[in-house]
């Protein structure tokens, strides 16, 4: 028996989310967004884990069909891949460990993207962002990404203003071409406020079991808080595009966040309408040998 | 206030399950040994997806520990790694699903390791399997491993037996370094009966949903089930040893398959006792310092 697709539908979303975050044209004002909005979600923070729970079956499923279809060995199986940027404490982690935690390991390819190396310094900044898309069947999630190479190097001028400003089309022209081979991408600007933030730095260095997720260039970088801004305006603005656009995901709070990301994979997965793979062989005969064991 | 430890104590396990699954010293009948067994479990298969999901507060506590350790950058952090090996169908996928997937997915390295590739059978066996280790604070796993060379090799034949016949010696030495290099090596058996994976195999080929997951070839090797059976014999007598042993765990019960590859992980990251790393930075000046911001 087939498995029944999209068994355990849960709660509906009135308007698909991709539609409700998804940026629209024009200039982006960051300081005019509510990053505790829960936009699309019906319910609060005593909802919300039970909520993001329930997309766990068809996630399952629909993950184990993309699977299934790099498996079956189809060189232009679809690919997916999931961009996470924010500011320091935005919870590019906790979505990884909550939402992306709810998928069969085994189909998940996650790279963290830190200072570049000396080796990678010495290629092109795409060079090392290309070797860790996702192959066929599989969903890639970058924490931090080529974004990077127009944010932190903007903001802290480790390369000329004429080397960063080239690198938005760069980029658009670069995603272009890796939508046109067949993955799907889900940029997610995780998106909190300048005093969420300084309530996260706080709360990790008034716990014991945090003092390792704090980082005293933290407040280094917090001090170019509006720079930061300014260059994540030219990010959404430049980069959003048809094929590839941002999803702008208000994330003061935890749960909303977490759930937001979740739904928005789902959304795509199921864009894509995955079949199960055809048999590759004769089922009748299989049976016969098998029998024969 | 720091997170209490072992706050969510699942039911208690009388006698550590590594205990009662690790192989003792001797010759090895896997035929005189119950693939149903449940041992170590009190309840059924009811309990078990609850006893199962109970187990994660914990293990997501103990991995997190190892991960800080890792990130707070000690090259001596201790790593952990998963061998797991077993018949076709005795749930190597299930395991990494349900039982890693309780996980944060950012502390899991996981690699499947196929028939070896040009490049790969250009060097030593032992030399893909050395670059696929955790690096500290990360959880390995393998689905199949360094193992192979004296299971498919040997029954297949893939070398001279003079040349797979020293490998059992050049594994226990190569795993005796890994460990005391800092590595906790669980390695698991997933036992099944040859009953057990004829049902597997002829449900994949009842369920359209599943028919990516059959390959002719499980029925060839099927065909050599006693040759395998010899093969995991004297891999289970020559290499589990005090440092790294075989954990035989009875795997027609999928149920109890997960849970006890979970307890196991659980088992061996208490023994760890990793506190939360101390602060590397003067935790009331960064106070002030963020206060100013």
């Amino acid at each position: 028996m087939a498995k029944k697709n999209r068994q355990a539908e849960p709660a509906p979303v009135p308007q698909p989310l991709s539609e409700l975050l998804r940026l629209p044209a024009g200039a982006v004002h960051l300081g005019g967004t509510d990053t505790a909005s829960t936009v699309g979600f019906s319910g609060g923070k005593t909802e919300a884990p039970a909520r993001t729970a329930a997309l766990e079956p068809e996630l399952s499923d629909l993950q184990e069909r993309l699977y299934a279809a790099g498996r079956a060995g189809e060189a232009g199986a679809p690919k997916v891949l999931v961009v996470l940027q924010g500011m320091d404490t935005s919870g590019k982690g906790g979505v990884i460990r909550h939402a992306i935690g709810m998928v069969d390991p085994q189909g998940v390819k996650i790279k963290a993207f830190k200072a570049p190396t000396e080796e990678e310094r010495a290629h092109p900044y795409l060079w090392r962002i290309e070797r860790e898309l996702p192959p066929p069947g599989v969903i890639g999630i970058f924490d931090r990404s080529h974004y990077e190479d127009v944010l932190t190097v903007r903001v802290n001028s480790l390369v000329k203003e004429s080397v960063w400003e080239k690198r938005y089309d760069e980029i658009n022209a670069w995603e272009d071409q890796l939508v046109a081979s067949g993955t799907t991408t889900i940029k997610c600007f995780l998106h909190i406020s300048s005093a969420e933030q300084k309530a996260r730095l706080a709360a990790r260095l008034d716990d014991p079991t945090k003092f390792w997720k704090y980082n005293p260039g933290d407040v280094d970088e917090r001090s170019k808080w509006l720079a930061y801004v300014e260059a994540y305006e030219a990010v959404l603005e430049r980069c959003s595009t048809q094929r590839a656009p941002w999803f702008v995901v208000p994330s003061d709070r935890k749960w909303y966040r977490n759930w937001a990301v979740a739904q928005l994979l789902v959304e795509h997965l199921r864009g894509l309408d995955l079949p199960w793979p055809p048999a590759g062989f004769d089922v009748e005969a299989e049976k016969v040998r098998l029998a024969a064991t």
